[in-house]
């Protein structure tokens, strides 16, 4: 089998993940064990060896060792977290991603001022559990779900999971300027380095014959790539490591492209090329 | 020649414009004379009528008799002009409509804070000079211009020339946040009243053989409802007074619909359907 091998460009570790990361080795170089309210990133291999390197996620803040340090995860947390980490008195350093806290501010600012905040994002998410807390009384909708029609006069106010796709939000514009409103005010919360690793993905889905997306199932923007992928027409495969890949995929194919989530490490990526390269016989 | 006389519903007079009369009329029921800066309303029927009560319109401040009286126009007018007239100590009395001081307090506000304001009009309309005179620096564009890419990170601000249409804002609202942005802040700043007068302008105009506009050739809201009646397909005719009908174009026709601008006075519309009337043999 012998085929050509195409990692995308902005593929793997966003800014955020790797100020986030590093935050976390540093800490835990002077404190040698650390917790983190949830997973510190999305991503389960990057998480096992923080692990082993001594931080602990937990659930919530009172399972936090009280004379502990914890690190807040960078998709941020709610508000009413941070007040019960400080109540308990436990050490916080936060490792929250800079354009998530900008979303978090915008969505606060737009909630003092007396808008009707929106949130285009997925409402599980923690980062979009993060910004609703900034934000008592937000409403969240995804892409395929209409904005409520709001009373005449209403001032509306919206911000964006920093991961979703620009064109979403577009049409989330459409919907709320479509109705009635008096005023509306709009963040643009969308990170520009998703949209750069989304198109550049896309460009090379579309100029080769299988593609693999490197990252957390659990991880919004993985999922997100794979999708986007997906929708090119080519054979897409969404795996978290090397060792999830099936030989029998690549037969035939003669062009492989690769891409990566923002919180995908390198050595995952490097791992998987070495082994696409062993299967080409390079 | 027989057929049927439909009036659309909202037409004529909106409540600025009446409001703009009755201040004039009451004023001059004790000053006996007064001045505008250009005419008090955009229908010269009208303004023929308050020049014989002894309103004058006049091209500039320096226009206006010093110890006289002078009425602002219910377009509103630069606050450069406004100082002017004060300097000048004439009294100035203001019948600006109240939903042109909004959208001008709007633009003001987003000047002031920051925002690279937007303004959807008609570029030579006193009541977009008014509104750039309160947001120096403004960029105006109409429904067929591109609105020019802002440098990364610009906050825009968006208001709108009253009587603008709502596709036309939603279409520059999309160009704007298609482009990048960090914010835009966004003044629904369209007269409500042109809104339900257009819609039942068209809806008229669907359902009958030939449509009059009845409106100030300068009337910018009178040559919006000629121009979307036009775009149903059906005859359309914009005229001033009964006057200028003729009544070849009634020929075969046994639907007439009419409707009238927001400063068309109440008896040019009576007059126009007397004379159809006639027409009819009713």
């Amino acid at each position: 089998m012998r085929f050509e091998i195409r990692v995308a460009p902005n593929s793997g570790f966003c800014f955020g993940v790797r100020r986030a990361i590093e935050i976390a080795e540093k800490t835990l170089a002077s404190t040698k064990e650390a917790f983190s309210i949830g997973p510190l990133i999305h991503n389960p291999q990057v998480i096992d060896r923080l692990r082993q390197a001594g931080l602990q996620p937990v659930d919530s803040p009172e399972a936090v060792d009280p004379s502990g340090t914890v690190i807040i995860r960078s998709h941020g947390v709610r508000p009413d977290v941070l007040s019960r980490l400080n109540e308990r008195a436990a050490k916080s350093i936060d490792a929250t991603c800079p354009l998530v806290k900008k979303a978090q501010q915008s969505a606060e600012l737009l909630a003092l001022e007396g808008y009707t905040v929106v949130i285009l994002g997925e409402r599980n998410h923690p980062e979009v559990e993060g910004l609703v807390g900034h934000a008592p009384g937000a409403i969240v909708v995804n892409a395929d779900e209409e904005v409520p029609v709001l009373p005449h006069g209403s001032k509306i106010g919206l911000v964006a999971q920093t991961t979703q796709y620009p064109a979403d939000f577009r049409r989330v514009i459409e919907r709320i300027t479509r109705n009635d409103f008096d005023e509306a005010r709009i963040f643009n919360t969308i990170c520009h380095a998703t949209v750069e690793r989304q198109k550049a993905a896309v460009e090379l889905a579309t100029d080769v014959d299988i593609m693999f997306v490197l990252g957390g199932r659990n991880s919004a923007n993985t999922n997100h790539l794979a999708k986007i992928c997906k929708a090119t027409g080519v054979d897409t495969y969404h795996i978290e490591t090397a060792g999830e890949l099936d030989e029998k995929w690549l037969d035939g194919k003669r062009r492989v492209g690769v891409t990566a989530g923002a919180s995908t490490p390198e050595w995952i990526i490097e791992q998987f090329v070495s082994r696409l390269e062993k299967v080409s016989g390079g």
